[in-house]
């Protein structure tokens, strides 16, 4: 199996979009690609509307390697991200008979009531996704992998499934310089150096220290040595500009 | 002029897709637009990368009533959010006399860099968002409002425009019910009650109480009357499975 090389995250949740929950899962998910080198295209939040989810999936799935999807499959009315995966796939949702199987195991065939039977339905053709965490599977459909929305399980799942993403042996690597100088004073010569180096990415990212300005210019890449001659050309630029 | 009823947002960073940053404008504008009573519709993160930024902005703007982007507007090289507005609205990128005003009124003629300069261009027929805690503008064309990502840079632009969203006599009302089941046993009630309240949108978010299932059941409504009877419902159904 190939290794996913960019991926797309498709956070599923009204309570993001109304402000009630600050967003946790696709920003667990970014540092954890990061360190493998799988990078990270694009970040989307849809309410727990089928219509939404369905087209931003399909529009995602095509463009990226993999999607990792958050939320929407517990067993409540607003858990709609299994149907959606489904409908997105064109295929039918059906219980699974190995997830069946797990949650009787655990609840007894007395505890299966329709909430727990819902959580044993997935899109047909997919692959389980166990954790630690919890019974109640995620699940994998091609390159799309759907998990739970609570920070710990989510977690839990994302961790069970992270060698198929990137390489941990190829990690991006970040290295940020301190500035104490207005933007304004640095852009052109910070533009030639991101010029020169083609595999770093060079982002200057600005704040005020009391009343002056200040901030970091934040160097990565996937290639040490490129990564190593670009610090020392914006160390050398802020160098000069200070004398 | 009528107010914007759904808004989505568009941020431009590789900060937050690196995982470096986690995201918080976004978080904020949820929370503003949601006590206006504007429906947040899509939040979108993507790279600082023009292709991505123009067919985002142009999907978003035909789909909602209003698109907040954050980010990419300062004097360096990855801020291509300005150039990405005007390609995507077909139209020049120029530099606005009044901006160029304000900045060399502060600056000086002999402070205006080619960073300050690059700082006044906005797509041509835009209108400038001024505030309080930057001399750089945003700026407005049409249902695009382009504001900054430095946050308290961006809170105060967003504070500047919250009056063309919604309406804060007409707000979203939010109530949260803790509830200490889990959510298998009382998910098809819930089901009801929502099938009974279509502008009331109900939410269950479960989570753990060291080893117990825990949790709240969010409400939330521009209707007050039709709020106060589901929070009724939901109690009752409550109490009643308690019993």
């Amino acid at each position: 199996m190939s290794h996913h090389q960019t991926a797309a995250m498709l956070v599923i949740g009204n309570e993001v979009l109304s402000g009630r929950t600050r967003e946790a899962n696709a920003y667990l998910a970014a540092q954890k690609l990061f360190d493998r080198g799988c990078r990270l295209g694009e970040i989307a939040v849809v309410p727990d509307v089928q219509e939404a989810i369905v087209s931003t999936l399909n529009r995602l799935r095509a463009q990226f390697d993999a999607v990792i999807t958050s939320g929407g499959i517990g067993p409540t009315h607003d858990d709609i991200t299994m149907d959606s995966v489904a409908e997105a796939f064109c295929v039918e949702l059906m219980e699974h008979k190995f997830a069946v199987q797990l949650m009787t195991d655990r609840y007894g065939e007395e505890g299966m009531n329709d909430g727990r039977r819902r959580m044993t339905r997935v899109p047909q053709g997919s692959h389980l996704i166990r954790c630690e965490k919890t019974i109640a599977p995620g699940a994998r459909i091609e390159n799309v992998y759907v998990l739970a929305g609570v920070p710990y399980i989510f977690e839990s799942q994302l961790d069970s499934i992270l060698s198929r993403f990137g390489d941990v042996e190829h990690p991006f690597i970040r290295h940020e310089i301190d500035v104490e100088l207005p933007e304004s004073t640095f852009s052109k010569e910070l533009e030639s150096i991101q010029n020169n180096f083609q595999d770093v990415e060079i982002g200057s990212y600005p704040k005020m220290c009391g009343n002056k300005p200040c901030g970091k210019i934040c160097l990565s890449s996937l290639d040490d040595d490129a990564l190593k001659r670009a610090i020392s050309d914006v160390t050398n630029m802020l160098e000069k500009l200070r004398n």
